[in-house]
C-alpha cells in the first residue's frame, strides 16, 4: 500500500524552559555544557530555582523535527506522551497548531509533562537538563500501528532509549514500519546517550535502521574514536544512509559507497543552537519524502537548521517552505 | 519611618501566551486590535485552539513593571495571586528570579493561574485576551500591609478594578500606603478599562492617587475627549504628577502647573509593543525612587520601554541598569 503520511516521529514530549546564562552559571551548577543530562524531579526543582527568568516553548527532539517537516510542507504525525496538565496542554497545542497530527491520549496519572531546563550561553551553545516525567512512560499501547504503517518514514529519537518501556514502544514502532515495507530512521540524539546504549545501538543500526542521523561527537562516540573519517567508514558498513552533521562545517552524507559533503547554510548571527540537529533532520526527511537526491536533502537540512539557530527556541518562526525554494 | 523598599506593585498575576499572527487572524476572530479584552475560560480554550504555536512568558502589567524596576537596580515587591499549578510556578519563579520579592500564597483551589493570549501582528502591535483565572481573586487578606507600608511607592494596576474583590484589595493597599505617608500610583491600564470605571476612577484619582500613568487613548477616554491637550489639562487638576505616554512621540509629564515633553528613545526595530507602558513605568518609578527630576524620570521610562519593544515578551532581556547610565 502507498504511504499516506510522509513521516511519523516517536520521541519524548517535552516543554523547554529556556534561560540565558553566562558560563559561570554552567560551572557553578556543575552542568555538562553542550550535552543533554537527565535529571530527576528534585534536581529539576532546585536547578529551576537557581535559573534566571525563562521562557517556555514546546520542544522534544522528534517533535521539533515533525514541526519542521510540517512547516516545510510535508505531512507529519507524532507519538509521544504528555500528562493532562498545563505544560501538556501547551505541548499538544503547539504541535497541532504547527500542523502535526497528534492523538496520543494524555496520561491522567503519574509524573507531570516532561520539561527540559535549557541554559543558553553567550556562545549560543545550549546545555540541556531533562526531567523526563511522563514522557518516559510512552508505552507500546501508545503506538498507533496504523499510523506508523501509513508513514513513508518512521523517525525515532535515541533519547527514548533511556527508559525501558519507551524502548519497547520504539522497537514496536520500528517493527511495524519494517513489516509495512517503510523506511526506519533513528537519530543518535546525544553523545552521552550513545555511550549508555552503544552495544545495543550497534545491533539495532545494523538490523533495523535504514537512515541514521548523528552529529560528529555522537558518531565518534558510537565507534569510540576521535577520528570522524574512521567513524564515517564504520557507519557505512551498518546503515544504508547516514547523515552526519558537523555544525558550521556542514554535513557529510555517507551512502552507496560514497560521501557527499554539503556546506552549512549561512547565518548572520547564531543565537541559540537548540534544535539545530532536529531541524536538519526535518529538511533532510522532507527531501527524502519528495524523492530528492541526497545532496539536495542535506541542503534542505542545512537551510532548516540555519533558521532555527538564528533565534531562541527549537521550533521554526517562519514557514520553512519559503526558505527551501 | 523611612521606607525600606522602593516600590510595591499590585496587579493581576498572569502568564502570557504569545503568538505571531497576521491581521486577518485579528479580523477573523473578532479581536479588539491593540486592546486588552477579558475572556472567560471557554473563550480562552477556543481562542487558544485557533492560535498558531506560541511561547509562554511571565507577564502581568504591574509584575512586568516590578521586574523592570529590579532590573534597573531598585528594590521591588509584588502582590498578586496565582494557583498552585504549573503556570503559577512559572510566574513565581520568573518574578523571584528577576529579583522581585513575592510571597503571596498560591491558591490551592479555584480557577487556574491567569493567562493572557497575546497576538502580535506584523506592525508590532499586541492584542491581548485575558482569562483572569484566580488572579481576580486577590483579596484584602492577600495584601501584606507591612510590605505596603514599607514601600516608598505603591503602584496599582487599573486592570484589577474589573473584579470586586481585587478592587477591595487595591483600595486597602492604597489606604495603608496613604496612612504610612507614602506615594500612591495608579496606571489606567487600558482605554476600555477606563471606560468601564470612569466615574469611580475620577474620584479615586482626585482623592487617593499622587502619580498616574496613562497612554494617550486612556487619558482621552477618561475625559471622553479626542483632544490630548485638553485631557492633559484636566488630569492636572486631579493628580499631582501625570506621566502620559504617546508611543513614538514620547511622553508628556504634567506636574506643578508645567508640562515636560520627553522624546521616545530610539529603537532600531519595534518587534512587539507588549510591555511598553509597563516598562516606561519601571523607568519612571526608578527615577522617582532615586529622587531624579521628572524629565530624567521620563527619560529613564523611555529607555526601559525601548528595550522591551525590541523583542518578544514584556520582561527585560538585558540588565536595564546598563542602559540608563
Amino acid at each position: 500500500m502507498e504511504p499516506t503520511l510522509d513521516v511519523v516521529g516517536v520521541g519524548n514530549a517535552i516543554v523547554d524552559v529556556i534561560s540565558t546564562v553566562d558560563d559561570y552559571f554552567i560551572v557553578a551548577h556543575g552542568l555538562n555544557k553542550g550535552a543533554m543530562t537527565l535529571i530527576d524531579a528534585d534536581r529539576a526543582t532546585s536547578l529551576y530555582a537557581s535559573m534566571p527568568p525563562g521562557i517556555e516553548a514546546s520542544g522534544g527532539s522528534a517533535a521539533n523535527t515533525m514541526a519542521g517537516l510540517a512547516s516545510l510542507g510535508s505531512s507529519a504525525g507524532y507519538l509521544g506522551k504528555v500528562r493532562d496538565d498545563q505544560l501538556g496542554e501547551v505541548f499538544v497545542h503547539d504541535l497541532r497548531a504547527a500542523g502535526v497530527g497528534f492523538d496520543v491520549a494524555a496520561g491522567q496519572e503519574g509524573p507531570p509533562t516532561a520539561r527540559c531546563l535549557i541554559q543558553v550561553t553567550p556562545d549560543a551553545e545550549r546545555t540541556m537538563n531533562t526531567f523526563l516525567g511522563i514522557s518516559a512512560f510512552l508505552g507500546p499501547d501508545d503506538i498507533d500501528e496504523e499510523l506508523v504503517a501509513s508513514a513513508a518514514i518512521t523517525y525515532c529519537e535515541g533519547y527514548l532509549w533511556d527508559m525501558a518501556v519507551a524502548k519497547l514502544a520504539i522497537r514496536g514502532a520500528m517493527e511495524v514500519a519494517r513489516n509495512a515495507g517503510r523506511t526506519v530512521s533513528l537519530t543518535l540524539s546525544d553523545a552521552f546517550c550513545v555511550d549508555r546504549h552503544r552495544d545495543e545501538w550497534l545491533d539495532l543500526l545494523s538490523d533495523n535502521v535504514d537512515l541514521v542521523f548523528a552529529n560528529e561527537s555522537e558518531i565518534c562516540s558510537l565507534f569510540e574514536t576521535d577520528d570522524f573519517d574512521l567513524a564515517a567508514d564504520r557507519i557505512a558498513d551498518l546503515v544504508d544512509i547516514s547523515a552526519l552533521t558537523r555544525s558550521e562545517a556542514g554535513s557529510v552524507i555517507v551512502a552507496n559507497g560514497e560521501r557527499i559533503v554539503v556546506p552549512a547554510a549561512s547565518v548572520s548571527r547564531v543565537v541559540d543552537a537548540t534544535g539545530a540537529g532536529d531541524l536538519y533532520a526535518s529538511g533532510f526527511l522532507h527531501g527524502m519524502a519528495r524523492g530528492e537526491d541526497l545532496a539536495r536533502c542535506a541542503e534542505m537540512g542545512s537551510l532548516a537548521a540555519a533558521e532555527i539557530i538564528s533565534h531562541i527556541g527549537a521550533r521554526p518562526q517562519v514557514a520553512l517552505s519559503t526558505l527551501v525554494g
